[in-house]
């Protein structure tokens, strides 16, 4: 796969000189960046270019996404001001970054509208940036399902919301079993025949509801999805590694990424993260974190309350003696163990884009650091991690029956 | 077919508090519900979930409707004021029934105008209801056949009408035997590709001229449509119970029913029913009922005089034998005879919509009931009503030509 | 095939009472209809039914026109005021013709403008008629070739020029051989997709072009075109009756014709007909009349100098006798050789709309009248014509070279 | 191929006598008309037709093209004023030229921006002249790739710098092997069902992914390609004469040509020319000169400092004599060397727009002229130039495998 090096994107935005947000030299000199227990990495040379950022086409379509996306869920919660939301986005923009990943799952239809004002403000050219947002529908009222209707509405309110005329990639945020997937890929269509839309993916689906999606595209000459967007981390493989390039091959949808270390949900608790890590291993192959809103509001009654949630000892156990053993892989390195997480995710070739999140402009730069681990993930370093988390997913070999007779 | 039960979508609505119609509660202390022969069911708990009521995917439609819609022909007609059609409305969006159908046979265009001005006034958001209306045609004049032109012109104006800025389901009245399917099919596919209508579907087409218009679809890559709307009750069965499912089961057409009865023709007089039922089961076996302009227009000139129609004496004796038989099942329930025949309706899992209609918001709210009854209908129940119609249709066998030789 | 009588058509229109323009009563009181050598029909009994009028469908399309349309050519010709061709306009409205038929041919595009002047004025509804306009294109200048961008070009300028927000049925003057007929298809698709157009058609295409159209519709998934206007009198008879049925049964294009005598083009003087009809015969048998610019152009130099073109003098002498005994027959029947000329198109089930043209009101009225000679034109009287026109078209023998061995 | 004589284009554009830029009478008596070595042709009648100019249909589509187009890359060059710049585009439109074709490469944005505001204040008839542009990508920075995102973003753009509703062909400078053909046809597709684009074609495409493109529009049903921009002239042959033809013939995808010489890049300095040629014979076959951003930057640093690029001896050589004895042949035919190159070009059946660039009136003016030589370049002056030449491309034999056994 070709990719394309970051630096005349920087150029390209810098049409209003004097006006950008906080550089990465006054982020240093300010003293923001503060010292972690594994301090995170510093970038030694300063240049325009974020090294290791890389453009990569997304899926085969050619739509060129930057590796790091910005997932925007942390960064438009409530507890961040609109202010230090702005100083995210710019410092994303700045870096290179060109995805903008919304999500309804905590802050509601906020996120749209609070991107949507910084955009209008800062000026952007509208072809720098990819703003990639959700239609969401729960079993919970009878509005809400899949549908045509769901799914134009969905995108007429999000553009509204954003002050955009078109969103570049919709996300389909799971299946419905019952609506026809007819129903939904003509409806994708329409939304993009409209000029609303630009691409389309999903979020949450299985391999074979993907292939659904795209032989009812075939079938009624709709225009196929690009992406699937799904969690991946250390102890969430299975879909990613082992269904995702199938469908890259064959069918051309990409994978953008996030999880929760990267999602920044842990905040910096090492503590957090292995909970995180910890309950991870137990869920479904698929997806194994939760953002529907069903489930977050759930979550959103005590906070993290599900972190809690009863964890056989034994497992628990050994969970923190690899928590432990990572830690120590991430101090030989020189880096955070979330930087870790995120530099083991972005080694994946299959990851196009890796969303990052962040409620602190620090946050989003140590995160972005990890871009520049990748490269020392060399050949042992990856053996020794897979040693550690004993969890590498396999298919499970084909049984014959006519082997059984 | 999984359903979802109402509730959500009150709070959804709830976005205007002290500005909602009527509540069930005030209706109650109002005295309003009066008591008739077989006093109608009265819930005894409120709660703001309208007890059986439930929500469908109309066909194989990803479109949720409520297993109640409201037949908005005797709500808008001229002798209820637009201050009591309001409070109609309003009811029955309390109650969580999400359907509108317009139908000009009565009210003519005046049901479109009068609906749009009530949504407009209430301001409910657009996601939470689905108004359903149709395209009239007619073999009097030269410029109502059904044709491109006409659907298109005829929704156009309807959307004027309604001030909306799409329909939901638009339904074409009757097939038109000298129109070509592929120019109706197209013709509606194109006011959806323009974001006019959501969704299409039939209304009073053979079950042989809905698959025509399914294989059209097919044939030219076009949006197939969704439901059939027909008439049926317990003197009217053959198309519903007989065909219907299998057009369901094939091509995915739902079913949405209205009924003399559901619709409250009869306006509570029994005597009414009575003679609606007997009349309707002499007529033919896909629609016995009619409200086309042609014969409503004859109809209106002196009330309901159709049902003064002669009707045979021996049959005449065995009706009204059956009528009794049936009140007294309803006294047994501890309901009207209007609201057995409409749990009968329900009954039946093959209709997702049962059209309800209403002159009186008491008219409205004593059909509501009738969701309750349906659990009530067992095996024995069902049984003994069969025994008392004993016009369980059936399809004649195939009688095979080989056989003959 | 089915028809329907006029009438309703009337009553629609009477939206504004008191605004309509002269009735055939004030017409007849008015003594403008003059007496002419064979005096025209008169209608006895006055009601608001035009004896004779009936409405068809236009090929196998739903599009319901009257059987007789008015062809605006002469009506917006320049000796005509726009006060006398509102009057003409407004009495075959009132005569329950619903097709208006424009030409650049005579007026260029002041047709389109007067036509949308007095339709904008009168505010008859929409739905009440039918515009018919044509696109035109010469191989004179570069601009003019038939293309999509020509296309789109003449469509968006019609419209303008007409103040309509969509044309009926748009007609392509005839094929180009230069444009592929994929190009044309889908320009009309186009033009019919934007909402510009309901419909379009074809003039002065051989068969063979008309299904090269009908076979890319089909191969693009475009609409299909419904109509072939082309002209058709007692001497230009082979398309009409040889192909043109051919082509409706097949793929459902229907016929709109006119004729040199049905446009009044001879202006009421039977020697003006006679030679015509004398010139038509030695024409090619498509279209034995012209009116692209290139021809009429030469034509209005000096009038109708064509007419005096050379004609072999014993084919002049055979075609004045056949004209004599026409007249004869015209006498007969009490009516003028137009009228009998008319009639006996009409007589064809194949034409479902004859385009009338009129530069007067009593000209039209006059044409009109002919629908009532229709039924008069029976068995005996079809074969006195054949006898005097020796010309019905028949088919050559299929000459198979085997034959030839 | 038939071809129309341009004359009424004029006629048609003298909308605003007095208005019209300079003629070809005002140039010649203003003395304008300078003399070099080889004079140019000087046109001894004055019509006001242009000796030699035809219209021809681009590919096998409907759209009639002059066959000579002004390329606007050096009119809108920084050393041309825009009043310059208009009078050079009056005298092209008042030749019957009705092709602009605009070029980011020198001017960027500026040539749209100026070309609409010169169309705009003309007031020509949009419907004489044609517009293309192009949608160029880099693979320097990340925004920029070939899209649907940067297709229609660009498409929009053009229209807003141009002041025009729609483009008349939109033309894909260079294939992106990153991005998926479907895509690419599918974005030309909804520009054009967009109305914003009439057709579009390609440039620097090898006829692989012409091929390519060709067959994704037949399998989703899109709109084909209906031109190739491709370099043509003496030294860079193989391209437009050994592989265009087959794709005209087979798949309707038509040329339009230029070179530097046409293009006026040598501007009249003889020795300009051959070093460009001199140069060019030693490119790839399918492109010898480029236009792209990248490599005309590099140029541009230097003004067309690649032109000293090192050339070998021998090779520079016999070069020279070529040239040499091409301006004797230019001499015996009374013209200039860069009027018989252009003739030349023009010679070529499958050109069927030869682009011609100018920077002053002058210049266009002689390039003009170059159409009345074509007819002298009779069957031995062309065997004399390829004689000269010794380039005449063919194609390598097929090699058998089997002949190797």
């Amino acid at each position: 796969m070709e990719e394309f090096s970051a630096g005349s994107a920087l150029s390209a935005l810098a049409e209003r000189p004097g006006e950008g947000g906080i550089t990465k030299e006054q982020l240093l000199l300010s003293g923001l960046t503060h010292s972690v227990p594994n301090a995170p990495l510093q970038i030694t040379k300063q240049t325009n270019v974020t090294p290791g950022l890389r453009y990569r086409n997304l899926g085969k379509s050619g739509l060129r996404v930057s590796n790091i996306g910005l997932g925007t869920w942390p960064t438009f919660s409530p507890n961040v001001t609109e202010e230090q939301a702005e100083q995210i986005i710019v410092l994303a923009v700045e870096s290179g970054i060109n995805v903008f990943d919304l999500s309804e799952a905590h802050s509601g239809t906020r996120a749209e509208v609070e991107l949507g004002r910084i955009l209008a403000r800062r000026g952007w050219k509208r072809t720098c940036y990819i703003v990639t947002t959700k239609i969401y529908w729960s079993t919970r009222s009878e509005e809400r399902g899949l549908s045509r209707k769901h799914i134009i509405e969905s995108v007429k309110a999000s553009l509204v919301r954003l002050q955009l005329s078109y969103i570049d990639v919709v996300i389909v945020h799971k299946a419905d079993p019952m609506c026809p997937m007819e129903e939904v890929v003509r409806a994708m269509h329409y939304v993009i025949s409209q000029g609303w839309v630009m691409y389309w993916g999903t979020a949450r689906w299985s391999p074979v509801e993907v292939m659904e999606a795209y032989t009812n595209c075939r079938q009624f000459n709709c225009v196929t999805p690009i992406v699937e967007q799904t969690e991946y981390h250390m102890f969430c493989r299975e879909k990613t590694e082992l269904y995702m390039p199938e469908l890259y091959n064959k069918i051309g949808v990409g994978l953008m990424a996030w999880s929760p270390i990267s999602m920044g949900l842990s905040q910096g608790k090492e503590e957090g993260s292995m909970q995180l890590f910890s309950r991870s291993s137990f869920r479904n192959k698929y997806s194994s974190f939760s953002w529907t809103e069903d489930e977050t509001a759930a979550a959103n009654k005590d906070g993290y309350g599900w972190m809690k949630e009863r964890i056989q000892p034994e497992e628990t156990r050994r969970q923190s003696e690899r928590i432990r053993e990572l830690n120590a892989v991430a101090e030989k390195l020189g880096c955070s163990l979330s930087q870790l997480a995120i530099a083991w995710c972005l080694k994946n070739e299959s990851v196009q884009c890796l969303l990052l999140g962040a409620s602190t402009v620090v946050q989003l730069y140590d995160s972005i650091q990890s871009l520049q681990l990748v490269p020392k993930l060399n050949t042992n370093m990856v053996a020794e991690i897979e040693r550690i988390l004993e969890n590498k997913p396999s298919r499970p070999p084909m049984v014959s029956t006519l082997a059984l007779r």
